[in-house]
């Protein structure tokens, strides 16, 4: 069976020049299919900042106003994507820079006010799986933003996790075509024991040994989304998630989990 | 033989909301094949305004150092494109935005200093007709910000104009399997003989004419750097080039170059 690699890359490796070339030395070398997911929010951030446009974050995740959705479309989809796919170009590696407004590729909905309002952000309803891994049938890298597409409000801002994730789950679904594989790529080098101890590194994390990992406060914070997630794709067939660093990506380093 | 249509839509097309939404629904109706080059300079002016950065420009052409190059990529690549395939997509028509750095369709070199140094700024070397037209197979219009790339230097700015009439010229230069079709949609009705006076279209200009009613001072200022390139690709194979506003494409109104 083929395999099919989704790979995402977060804030850090994306910002960071020596990270994201480190990165993209790992990436160039990885065999077979490969779909990258970049995230940005540093970036639109900062940019966010030098227009006078404040940042609201709730739970971690961006409120975007209409302003902020300018923002994030020319960060994300604009500045961090198509300079990722100048990057892999340069390399010789094929690649196309696309949103989940191209061919309406990750459709989803506007979410609707509650406690919070976040405006302009997308929970995902559908990926077309077909018109992703149309861009592989081209031998192309498909190079994709954090923004979603409904037919009613355009362009939506969608956490990268969860796009990645998504992505993967889509194409677990055709059947037995492909073995997905999705890895996170952060600036750790995978799921720690000991969050200030680089080296305690948890080999494998099954759902069993995560939920009670998760009950003893050895797993908190930022990795517990990051792990739903990862578990979700897991059970939705997915035959293997990994977190790791830029340099651990292909080199079966990091966390893996099943 | 087969049409393929492309259109350019310039500044004050992209910019205005009412122009815009008449140029879609000029651009849906147009049967057959369809490739979208958009400019976006104003919006970049006022976006570099807003962070502080200078517009310099020389010849009506925008000297781009490595912050304005940042600004360009995320309106052309980001803002303006992705605007564009969502208002498409929303609109049924199947869209994917790239640059010239995807799949290196347009391929460039940085303009040697001279008199003026532009800075990052794309000559164009090589347009890969085919990875253009592999997104018309996929049923899609390719939508295509004005940035190029060099292997060397990354991404680039290069003329929306100049972009959209290097890849009528090389679809033409495949051979007889396109009949090419270039249109310049901006805001005026096509080519006027008082520039004051919007009922002055003069319909048809031949190489002839052009040269008569330049030298008589009929056609002027930014018109001669546009109908220079048209006739360019008319001596290239382009059966034909028609200078249009949003609302007479596909109309059999404008000016037709031939």
């Amino acid at each position: 069976m083929e395999s099919v690699n989704i790979i995402k890359i977060g804030g850090a490796v994306v910002e960071d020049s020596s990270l994201r070339m480190q990165f993209l030395d790992s990436f160039t070398g990885l065999p077979g299919k490969k779909i990258l997911v970049h995230g940005g929010g540093r970036t639109a951030t900062a940019l966010a900042g030098k227009l006078g446009i404040d940042t609201k974050m709730s739970g971690g995740r961006r409120i975007t106003d209409r302003n902020m959705l300018e923002v994030v479309t020319m960060v994300y989809g604009g500045l961090v994507n198509k300079g990722i796919v100048s990057d892999l170009e340069k390399l010789g590696v094929k690649a196309v820079g696309i949103t989940g407004a191209d061919f309406s590729c990750i459709q989803a909905h506007k979410r609707p006010a509650g406690d919070v309002d976040f405006g302009y952000v997308g929970d995902i309803d559908k990926v077309d799986a077909k018109a992703v891994l149309s861009f592989l049938d081209m031998d192309a890298v498909p190079v994709i933003a954090p923004l979603s597409f409904s037919h009613e409000d355009g362009l939506l801002n969608t956490n990268a996790d969860t796009i990645a994730t998504e992505i993967a789950k889509s194409i677990s679904a055709l059947g037995d075509m492909f073995d997905v594989i999705l890895s996170f790529c952060f600036e750790k080098p995978g799921v720690l024991s000991d969050p200030d101890n680089g080296d305690s590194v948890i080999p494998v994390i099954d759902m069993e040994s995560y939920l009670l990992m998760k009950s003893e406060g050895i797993i908190t914070g930022g990795m517990i989304p990051k792990l739903d997630n990862a578990f979700n794709a897991i059970r939705s067939g997915v035959s293997k998630v990994v977190i790791t660093n830029a340099s651990g990506l292909g080199k079966q380093k990091g966390t893996i989990l099943v």
